[in-house]
């Protein structure tokens, strides 16, 4: 096993076992083929066709897709389909800059494999080899990766916050940080992937921070999603990476960067490039923009 | 102008204006129409079609190949067709850590479009927006990019040495900076790109590196290649770099890579995503892989 292997978890599918999910003739997401059956049973709402599935041209502003697609989801979630809602909303949009086509209920959003952001901080106390690093366990109860190995902080990104706002109340609500050592995170680019995984596609972005934290700083969790917390020197955290499943499967990769950026992985090692070519993905609708 | 501006410059040409240069049937480089039609004259090394060059397959080795090329380039260097020598010898490969099919004079380079290494560091005191950073302006002698903005510290990759020892080199002759500083310098990543300018094709990967440095150090350049250095505000930094030709025409990728992992461009700019794709190419060959 090696970090090699961790990064080769992010190729994409082939995008041609796919449909992709069409707004107004754009592309915005992809659907699995199971997942568009359940979808053709609203014939009033999408056009399920064997190349791609359609949101229905009528819906014609934000609010009426939203709401159509809502109708949509709930009926499905009743039924199981789909998982639980959580009654958040992500954008579904081609790009982070661009106004939203509509808001979509979080809990669905890898069904139709709409682009979904998050935030995700490296906590690190010093530098060098002698490095550690904050790992959060998160939450028995988490819908996502319950149980596995985190950063100290991460969120997804909802509508109405910036990213640094987000940030800051992530760091907050996961590890008691103030806002003002919060402030201190500085931001260090994106990672983002187009993968299938049992939650359906996920085609996401993860806006990236470090923060280097006083060696006498302790998080303390207050919202429930991490159960635990442990300072750990940097060599273990590439070994577990490298050698097990723990790691919630997105964090390996801003974790990656992180040790790219930092000198941790150096440039005489074959596999540099190879680790620094797939920490992104530049088309996420396969339509070559 | 602006960053982004600087970023699109790394843009590759259209390669269907370019010939391949392929060595045992395999693509190693790109030629010019022109420079194709030069080297059709020696048709005892080359194999010239309209649609790539091949060096003739009778060269079997890492010698033979070097030698007849040399022939050839040398003779070209005599009719004002290639630039002077400079009797270095860059290694051809379809990557890093490939064994050389063959070695290269480094004026010939960009001529044949062969992959090329550098490494690039970014001397800096202090962090964030009161951020400084060393810049040489480069000697009038130099043979690309005479009186441009340059880092404190870069240079070609020669064959023989590691990445380490290069830089710890190049720190001590272009910086006066004693080994022992050297070493601390980190390396961050990579920039690679595939362009077409007055010389040719560059077809470069250069790791990148930082250091922070002293307060009170002061590089001395000791092989007469920088004529000058300024410690700037990394704000005079950005704005030379979006407004002016003044740095040489890499060194602004290598800087835009610099802000992006330093937080000094922010993720709530609708550009970031155009400058952090735009960092590195896949594919330097046109073939996909």
């Amino acid at each position: 096993m090696s970090l090699v292997d961790r990064i080769r978890l992010f190729h994409p599918p082939e995008l041609s076992a796919l449909r992709p999910f069409l707004i107004q003739g754009r592309r915005l997401g992809w659907i699995l083929p199971g997942f568009a059956g359940r979808l053709a049973k609203f014939p009033a709402v999408f056009e399920v066709g064997a190349d791609a599935v359609r949101l229905k041209d009528r819906y014609d502003s934000d609010e009426s897709r939203s709401d159509a697609v809502a109708g949509v989801v709930e009926a499905l979630a009743r039924e199981g389909v789909l998982p639980k809602l959580r009654h958040e909303r992500y954008a579904v949009a081609r790009s982070f800059y661009d106004k939203p086509l509509m808001g979509l209920e979080r809990s669905a959003v890898p069904s139709f494999g709409t682009l979904a952001y998050g935030v995700h901080l490296n906590g690190h106390v010093g530098e060098g080899r002698d490095m550690k690093m904050w790992i959060g366990r998160r939450s028995r109860h988490k819908a996502t990766g319950p149980l596995k190995l985190d950063h100290i902080v991460a969120g997804g990104q909802p509508l109405g916050l910036s990213l640094a706002e987000n940030l800051v109340k992530e760091c907050g609500e996961e590890a008691a940080m103030s806002p003002d050592l919060a402030r201190r995170s500085r931001p260090v680019g994106f990672v983002s992937y187009l993968i299938q995984n049992y939650e359906g596609i996920r085609n996401d972005v993860l806006f990236c921070y470090d923060i280097a934290l006083p060696a006498d700083f302790r998080p303390v969790n207050t919202d429930g999603e991490i159960e635990e917390f442990y300072l750990w020197p940097i060599a273990q955290v590439i070994e577990t990476l490298a050698t097990t499943d723990e790691f919630k499967f997105n964090v390996g990769l801003v974790i990656i960067d992180f040790l790219v950026r930092h000198g941790l992985i150096a440039p005489d090692d074959p596999s540099y490039p190879e680790l620094i070519l797939n920490l992104r993905i530049r088309d996420h609708f396969g339509d070559g923009v």
